[in-house]
């Protein structure tokens, strides 16, 4: 209970289950915490961080009850972690927990400090494991159709087939859940090729990891669940040497020879301005490749 | 020199540009490297693990050099690592470097062990310093227009505008490329309310990050740079007490009273399901709320 101090509430990406793939931070706030709630199965991925901590091991089925008692806990004064997998921003734990924090009357000054940890999210723990398929441009899609009408899903899926994203099919499939993969095959099937290069991942990063490179005509959608990633190429997007491959253009603009002797292109935006996070300003300077 | 040994070629993504935000495996694959090659921008970041090692610190615009140098020095039988920002898989190295790879003959049972290193990309970083704006359908991006025809990126933002994903837009700006970030703002207001809430996060996790909370219509896009990410919200996305949230649909299906005391609701898709990773196949039979 609270004695004045001031609590914490931290939502925490694990990265795709893998201790190798969580980040520095992510196991700091989690060593710093005074309780630790997550569904167990993530629990495991950090239990040398958890002697002599509070832990609380919720079943699969109470995300909701998971949050509430993170809120009241830190809402109580108590430094809380509330663990999720991947990046808890991507379809995790960090909406449905801010939702309540706020529906609780949370305020930034008020007595509880709350963060969110990122962590690797699974389209790009997949995409790793199969090359580069996400250079272009790309969409997160979760084909579950709880809390989301169908026919949004569909206009969504129908939009990216379209307009030539490459795109992550989250929660593809599950045990009663089976038909809205086939749907989504069929709207990419109006867009592109039979044989555009479809990567099925489950459970990335684990012991039971498995990694089928296929097709968007022959993908075998029995064989995905609940720990399933589906990464759809674009129209661009080849398989060569058991990589899966979406050229971001340089072949295009380029010959790669030259540079396998020597030469110096310049694509500040495309690769060192990449990931947004980098490239210094003085690279804008730099724009138009240099002649080779 | 490769005198029969097996060269190895990683590409690793640091993540957005704190220490803190890479991953454990990101570090160990680089300690274990011979040679480290990268933008000096980001070698900075790992300093402390260079000692020893034969560094390659490559200016801003060498991307296509940086590929093909770490192409021929693991072709000769080194360990060699390239570092990208972010997720080396999203706009970043791994692209052009397994073109470059390809280009030049690699095989998977050749001479060179061929892997990336995923890490936490700008849209997760972005997203956790503002709240939970990415917890439904997003797409990723990039304004830059160098190698791809300004067209199909408009089409794009038109497609994802229209079926009312939120979007991550890298590469918003730079000194030359100004007029982009307006025209994917008009777009976006042709189908989403001026008031729209958009983040605008430069530099996150550095020392001069700048994260500002905006509005489609009120954007002041003047202080974006190469190293910004825009994130549009959807037309559900709110910001209250300082936060940006895109709502995942609980509020419409569960009273949240109900767990702030208590109760036990299921939606193993969008959350324990989420980040795909997880969940096991068990919670295929749980996918209907039970009664609280």
């Amino acid at each position: 209970m609270s004695d004045g101090k001031r609590g914490s509430l931290s939502v925490v990406g694990l990265g795709p289950g893998a201790v190798a793939q969580m980040t520095a931070r992510a196991r700091e706030v989690i060593a710093a915490a005074e309780i630790v709630i997550g569904y167990k199965t993530y629990l495991r991925l950090v239990a040398d961080l958890l002697t002599g901590k509070e832990v609380i091991a919720s079943p699969m089925r109470a995300e909701l009850e998971r949050c509430a008692e993170a809120c009241r806990l830190a809402m109580a004064g108590r430094r809380v972690v509330l663990v999720s997998s991947g990046d808890a921003g991507i379809y995790g734990m960090a909406g449905p927990l801010l939702e309540m924090l706020l529906h609780a009357g949370w305020q930034p000054d008020g007595g509880v400090r709350f963060d969110v940890v990122p962590g690797v999210t699974a389209l790009s723990a997949c995409a790793a494991l199969v090359g580069a398929p996400l250079t272009h441009d790309f969409c997160a899609i979760s084909l579950s159709d709880l809390l989301t009408p169908w026919p949004r899903i569909e206009k969504r899926l129908e939009a990216a087939a379209a307009a030539d994203f490459v795109t992550a099919l989250y929660n593809p499939r599950s045990g009663r859940r089976t038909w809205q993969i086939e749907r989504a095959r069929s709207v990419f099937l109006r867009h592109r090729a039979p044989a555009t290069p479809v990567a099925l991942v489950t459970a990335a990063y684990r012991e039971t990891q498995a990694v089928i490179l296929t097709t968007l005509a022959t993908m075998d959608v029995a064989s995905l669940n609940m720990q399933s990633t589906v990464l759809i190429g674009n129209q661009r997007t080849f398989v060569r040497a058991g990589l899966m491959i979406t050229p971001r253009g340089y072949t295009d603009k380029y010959d790669l020879d030259d540079h396998l002797v020597a030469g110096d292109h310049a694509d500040p935006d495309a690769i060192a301005g990449a990931d947004s996070s980098s490239s210094s300003s003085s690279s804008s300077g730099s724009e138009t490749p240099s002649a080779s």
